[in-house]
Order: structure tokens, then sequence, then C-alpha cells
């Protein structure tokens, strides 16, 4: 029996260690407009299911990846979480691996725009290094 | 430079690989109906993508399972790919939680779809034994 | 200014002329549930776009059968409009190369899925004949 | 600051309530497979989400069956909501004028479909009563 | 039996209710590139289905927000539901409430731009008034 | 049995024919990001289904835009295979009208947006002209 505060700073963790703090995260790029959707990221996606110990985070991101190249109607998530990948251990090589699969699960117009959303990612870093 | 017939062979031997040769593969399913995308999804799909060395069988079936289990609308292939995912490695502990997380990602609806197949994937596993 | 009866009536004989009329009707099984839903099948639909001259009937079934595949959610509209790409003169060949195709713009489960459901309605009308 | 114990009580009461406590909840049916995942349905989607005052449980009802239909690969849950939605206070009627409204939104198979599974929902409620 | 032209009339009025009438509506911004299409908005979605009476339109916007949000790819359409749900007389907590719950149903990457979406429709508002 | 190689020529030919050389090529765009996911689009994409004779290219690309316009997440790869399809020899009229049918089986969101789509690139060829 846990209380909403700790999985609120569970998940806060979670989730800086994803993004590498970089930037807003999604809990307060909604405080304006959702702040309880906010929290449920917080609290529910990372705090009770993110941070578990079930997944390493670098296969996390995978299922993650995966999920939404092959959506491909959520260009910042996969933006966010292609570069959470890089953050938990995943090569550029393999995470462009991992989109160009997406070619035979849903299609090449899903993997050209999940590898487009990878470029800017990663010129976005190599433009902060 | 390679010939068709190399990729045949090469993408046959990862889809047995994967199945674990067990009942009849994509390939001569569709030998019938569609002789012709049988013979893509050995040469493409497994010849020229799914045996590439740049990620790991076991890394592949987690984008894998997280792309169909986001989409929701390939029962069949889900279960496939469970199967495959059991046979490269991964644990039915991993792929619970992978199939879990779908639900932040894509809904609780296809998290708890995903989770069906996966339990019909295990118990006919257990059926075997 | 065309009343609604006309648009019916054009959509009924429409619907009649894509389905061979074999079996009932989305419009006469819907009578039940949801009788609105199946008029406007047959007066919007078929009616009002179907039965448009500006594309031929078997381009609108190549149009639809593409739409359906790719969609991968809808099987039993998938199979109707088979039927229907038959009747109004594609080729079985034509149709499981089209299907085939979406391998490319959906992925391989989705293009699988409809090879499949191409299978079921090339047995029925073999079973038929 | 509220324990989880709370949040999984609160979310049982809001899903016995929806449901009408007939047949095994998707809590008690993912118990053998995925316990977390059922956990997390009770706690998160119906102890924090679903329980809110801010939306009356006949309008969520209305959000939650345009998502299914409109998804239209879920099946098992759109029965479950449309079961959901009579129990929250939405006449037959308005349920099937709502799913025929996603016609005009994700199309008329996605339409069909969903009224199709309406019929099965009030088709057991008439066995039932 | 009712002509088209009655449709038409009774389709545009339920567009320019449900739009506040501000700004260029779906059927003349398509005037110049598929005139019959608009057409189809005004005659079929609007003059048959949402001007029907068996539906409020307050409860017709939620299920269109719920679809287009749960769909996550129409941005334009989900903005113009918005707008129209707000003219329809939910309230801002309402809108945000049912977009939120969305998480549930088709993930948190769907709930956040359908807020998103939201945050935009609310601002224009502000700045209008 | 065929190398690689002659896959390559004939996908690159394919795809030229395809896009009237104006512009990149999704091949060459890739080349800084995925160059082998780009030559699977040459090689496999082009070069073993686009290019078969089995299909017209008009007729695959009623398929394409059918497929691209339903799914809606595509609007790169939608406005590429408008072009396509006028190259290929559907007329505007023809290609207009496909995608106004699309409103039937994906909804009018997915067909206003698909005819937004062919307005720009018409727009752009009318302004090369």
């Amino acid at each position: 029996m846990e209380d909403s505060g700790e999985r609120y700073e569970r998940g806060i963790k979670a989730l800086q260690r994803l993004s590498g703090e970089e930037g807003p995260s999604p809990v307060t790029s909604l405080a304006d407009i959702a702040p309880d959707l906010g929290r449920f990221i917080a609290e529910f996606a990372y705090g009770d299911v993110i941070s578990r110990s079930e997944l390493e985070p670098r296969d996390r991101q995978l299922v993650t990846i995966g999920a939404l190249a092959a959506l491909g109607n959520a260009a910042p998530q996969l933006r966010f979480h292609i570069n959470g990948a890089l953050n938990a251990g995943l090569t550029r090589g393999e995470i462009v691996e991992a989109l160009t699969q997406i070619a035979v699960y849903a299609g090449f117009p899903a993997a050209i725009n999940a590898v487009t959303a990878a470029r800017e990612v990663f010129a976005a870093r190599d433009a902060e290094a």
C-alpha cells in the first residue's frame, strides 16, 4: 500500500532519467490545460508502469518506439521516446534498425516517418553537444 | 550483390529459428493463394530485415510485439510473434510486462487484447510440453 | 434537386450490382437494429457516392479494398468488397496483387490478413459454382 | 495523498456500477496472466479516471463508445462499454444513434461493426431478462 | 421523401450552429477542390445525421471528440469539433476531462495531443473575446 | 534467380516513372539516416512489388492512395502518391473522386485531409507548369 505522493516522485524520477532532464517534461507542459493528465503521466505511466523492474529501461524503449512508430500518429511522443531510447542505452544504429523493421509490420510510410523523427532527434542532440 | 535464392534461404532459416519450426510458416500457408507474398516474407521480411545483425533477435521481438499490440488489428501475427519472442529468449514475465506497457501508449483495450493473445500462446506451449 | 426515394433506389441498384444480389445486403441486415444506418448506406454510400460515374466501379473497388486492407479492422466489409471487386471485373490475380501491395504501405500482417480474406471469398464462390 | 488501496476499492466500485456486476470483470479475468494490468484497470482506469466527478458516467460512456467504435479493433471492450452505457442511463436508441454517427467520422464499416456489437449486447440483456 | 435542397439547408444550419459561424466551414473550404465532398458534408453528415433529434448536440460532440481523439490522425477536425463542443454547451472542464479519459482507451499520446488541440481552441476563443 | 543489383535498378526506374524524377526520391532522402531503408524501398517496394506486371501502374496508385488516405497518418507519402497517380495516368477528377469515396470507408475527416493533400499536389504542379 503506497500513497500517491510516492508514486508521483518515483514517476518524476523515471521520467527525468528517460528524458535526461532536457526541456520541459510532459507533466509540466500540461500544467496549464490538463494538470491531472500530467499528474497521471507521473503517477501512473512512469510511477506505476515504466519504473517497474520487470523489464529493463532499454527494453521498454524498444517496445515504445515500436508501438509509436507503428501507430504513426504521435510524432512528438515518438521523438521524445527516441531521445529516451538513447538515454536508456540504445545506440543510434539500433534505433534506426528498429524503426526500419517497422516497414515489415506497419509499412514503409510508417518506417520512413519514424526514421525522419529519429533524424530530428539525433540532429538536436548533435547541436547541443 | 546477392541473389534471391540466398535471401530466400537465409529468410527461411531466420523464420524457422523464430517459430521453432512448429506448425506451418506464413510462407507455406500462403502458397495456395499468394505465393509471391509468401516468398517476399521469406526473402525480404526475414531474409533482408529480420536476419540482420544490427539488432538482436530478442530486441527485434520487443519492437514487433510493441508494434502489433499497439495496432491491435492483427491477432494471428501477434500470437506468432509472442511465440517467437519466447524462442528468442524473452521470458513470459518480460512479454507480459511489455504488453502491459502498451496500456500507456495505446490504451487498456489494446493491452488487454495483447495479454489475452499471450495467454493463448503460453497455454499452447504448455499443452505441447 | 432529387428526392431521397430516387437516391435510395439508385443506391440499392448499385449495391446489388456490386454484391451480385447473393445473400443479405448490409441494408437489410441492419433493419432490426439500425434501420437508418442501413438506409444511409443505400442513399448516401451507394446512391450518392458509389454510383457516380466519375470513377469506374472496377476502379472504386481498388480504392476500397486498398483502404479496408490497410485499416485491417473490418474483415466482413473487406470480404464483401473483394467479392464486389470480382463482380466489378477485377480478376483474382489482380485482387491478390493489390492486397500483396498492401504489405508495402501498411505492413505484411495487413497484407496476409487481407489475402486470407480473399481466399475465403474465392472459396465461397467456388463452392457456389 | 491517497493510498493505493483506496484507489483500488473506488475503482472496483466504479467498475461494478458500470458493468452491473454481471459476469467476470476485466480485473478478475486478467488475474491468471497479468494481475498487475488488472490492478491498474481498477486503480488507475476506474479508480483515478472513470470515477472522477468532472464528467457524468453517462457522458463518459459516450466518449468511450465513440473512441472504441472509431478504432474498430477492440470488439470485446466495445461490447463491455455498450453494456456499461445502458447501465449509465443511455437508451438503446441513443447508443445506436451514437454508433450510427461514427459512420461520419470513421466510416461505414466501423459504424456497421459497432452496431453489430450493440445488437449482441442488447440480445444478451433480453435473454437474461 | 425529402429533396436534396432541404437536406442541404438543414445541414448548413446544423453546421453553423456547431461552428458558431466563425471562419470558413468545411463546405466552403472544399469548393475549389472537391465541391461534391463539401456538399455531402452539408447534405449527409450534417443534414441527415448530425441534425437528427435522437441524440442531443452536446452528446454528439462527446462521441465525436472521443472518436477523433482516439484516432489521433485528424487534428484540424478535432479542433473544429472541440470548438463545436463548446458551442453545444460542454464546458472546458468537461472537454478536458473527456480528452483525459482517452488516455485509458487509446493511450497517453492520443490524450496529450488531443488536450494540446483543446489548448489551441481555447486560446483562439480567448483571443477573440 | 536474380541479384540485388537488378532489383535495385528496376526499382529505381519504377520509382522515377512514378515520381516523374522531380525532386529527391525517398531513396536518396534517406541516405544520411537510414540508407538500408532507402535501399529496401528501391529493391523491394519498387523493384519486387510495384514494378510487377500483374497490376497496371494506374491501378496500383488507386490501391495506394486508398490505403494512405484511409490510414490518414502519412501525409508526405499520400502527396507523393497522388503525384504518382497523375503520372500513372489518373486524372485529377478521378483522384478527387477516389479520395471523396474514402469518406464512406474511413470517414469524412480522412477524406477531407486527403483532398487537402491533393490540392497541394495539384497547386505545386500548376506552379511548375
